[in-house]
């Protein structure tokens, strides 16, 4: 039996629909593994290569060899050095495209991803995020900045060697303005955050719950939009991923592998995008938001239902995902 | 040079970055055209298949052929026959997956498509889709119907013969209710409709318009989300799409298959949605909202800066897909 499942934070509903995985020519993405080498000639930003020349604006070095390397973004959709002067004409809106777009080069091997390097490569990506939230936080005229990764052709990337994103705008989009409002109004209406109750009531019913550890709660959400939607909840509140600590830190790395190479063993050639969801730059102490991870399997093709209605159909409960994923390790 | 451009409808930003297009590894989706027969064996809509047994909620026929048949959808993401009654488990909200969900086998002929096929039966596509939809109105319960067309693998259809689908669902989502409430302030400032408005604006600057007819303007938005994307606006201020008239329907016709022929030319191995957007029912009757038809070529992957960030990168200026689209006839 379908139905709809609302998610309690951001008010969106979606449908639960296991039925539908039946349809005909609903094909599994299986395809053959690509066996990628340590060094690639045609890589950016393999050692060596054409990347090494952007100066990085940070990076960690171990006996004369880079470790990390944030750059900025060579074909950046937004320019750092540029004033965001607002123009109309008639009825007509633009302003210049302000803002700041970064590389983060994980690792020097071409052939690692956050699932298979040393857990200590993954604490340095996400001690590279900080540093670089907290640099970005300091320019004038930026109101939200973005982390994110993008794994695999389906999930939009376009360079293979290990790399995420950062990209900081002049904008808070209205989708996130009204998220933020439906957390402040069950904050009005409760004196509590929204998602410091998910965890409570996730961890109490414990169905949907994938890992635990002292800092974090790896969860599949009650209202998932596609198949294996997996959250990673910071357990201390916090609007903005800036107020993580080094314990935090130490803590998450771990938790983002385990939970990514769990995500690899359970789906066949697994592309994904994970994002930092974090609260505006100002907003960075408010009650009502807590920052979290996102991570977004890219197994299933949003179609015209999706695109058209913005309700999602999701065929793989979340309760299923998450008793797959507990026992992927 | 990148820009910012606000959709003044949805309040919605978009980035267009025709200089992103130069990044590495962008690849287009060129691919070998297939040639599909005119009946396929294993199809179930082809005539004389499995889903001629299904009993047709509205049909046409000649001389005992039948020409278009709409049927329940057998693999339903909603049922029509449960009611819609709220369940509330601690924090954890949902509703029986309630709502009607039907297919539009548009032609007998497995290999058409509405680019190909003849006018005619365009026509009785779109009539088809005022049927069901003007009958579906009268089903308690229901508040938001979506008419939709998948074309090709990367738009999600499961099944190549020519189809569209009605999805009707007991909830408005909370981005299209937003949508709403931006264009309901529009008209309390103004007084006026913004989707007439735009309507106005994009006659007078003329430089993205594709096409008009007596009774539409085809164009590509200002603040297009990705490239060609195009909006057919019907020229008559009605919110909802049941009172699309004759004379209305026999200028569509044409005009959506006109649109969507520019479409394949200038887009090699063309995949796209589109999609009717009209008022929840209920507020059919509204100064505030235009139905119109959003088609939405698939061209790119959205990734993690979109799904992150929620605002869209467009490396196709709207000016420049205008232009090239009205070259194309």
């Amino acid at each position: 039996m379908p139905e709809f499942r609302q998610n309690l934070a951001t008010k969106e509903w979606v449908i639960i629909a296991p039925e539908r995985a039946k349809r005909p020519s609903y094909s599994s993405r299986k395809k053959k593994k690509i066996i990628l080498p340590e060094y690639e000639k045609c890589c950016p930003f393999c050692p060596g290569n054409s990347s090494e020349k952007d100066p990085a604006v940070f990076a960690v070095s171990e006996a004369g060899r880079w470790l990390l390397r944030v750059v900025p973004n060579k074909y950046a959709a937004l320019l750092p050095e540029i004033s965001p002067i607002r123009k109309r004409i008639a009825n007509f809106l633009k302003v210049e495209g302000f803002g700041v777009a970064e590389v983060v080069i994980e690792t020097r091997e071409h052939n690692l991803t956050i699932a298979t390097m040393d857990v200590s490569g993954v604490r340095r990506v996400i001690l590279s995020y900080k540093e670089r939230y907290e640099e970005l936080m300091k320019k004038e005229g930026l109101d939200l900045i973005t982390v994110f990764r993008n794994y695999g052709p389906l999930a939009g990337t376009s360079l293979a060697h290990p790399h995420s994103q950062i990209i900081a705008t002049p904008i808070v989009p209205l989708w996130f303005r009204n998220q933020i409002e439906e957390a402040r109004r069950y904050c009005d209406d409760t004196g509590r955050c929204v998602y410091c109750d998910i965890i409570e009531n996730e961890l109490k019913f414990n169905e949907r719950i994938v890992m635990e550890t002292e800092h974090f709660v790896v969860f599949e959400p009650y209202a998932s939009k596609s198949p294996y939607e997996t959250w990673i909840l910071p357990k201390l509140h916090n609007s903005s991923f800036r107020y993580i600590s080094d314990r935090e830190i130490s803590d998450l790395a771990p938790t983002l592998q385990n939970a990514l190479i769990r995500l690899h063993n359970a789906v066949d050639n697994l592309n994904y995008n994970y994002f930092i969801r974090s609260a505006p730059i100002g907003d960075d102490t408010v009650e009502h938001y807590h920052w979290h991870i996102q991570i977004q399997p890219r197994i299933t093709t949003p179609a015209g239902f999706e695109l058209g209605s913005g309700i999602y159909i999701n065929t793989t409960p979340p309760e299923e995902a998450a008793r797959i994923l507990r026992g992927q390790m």
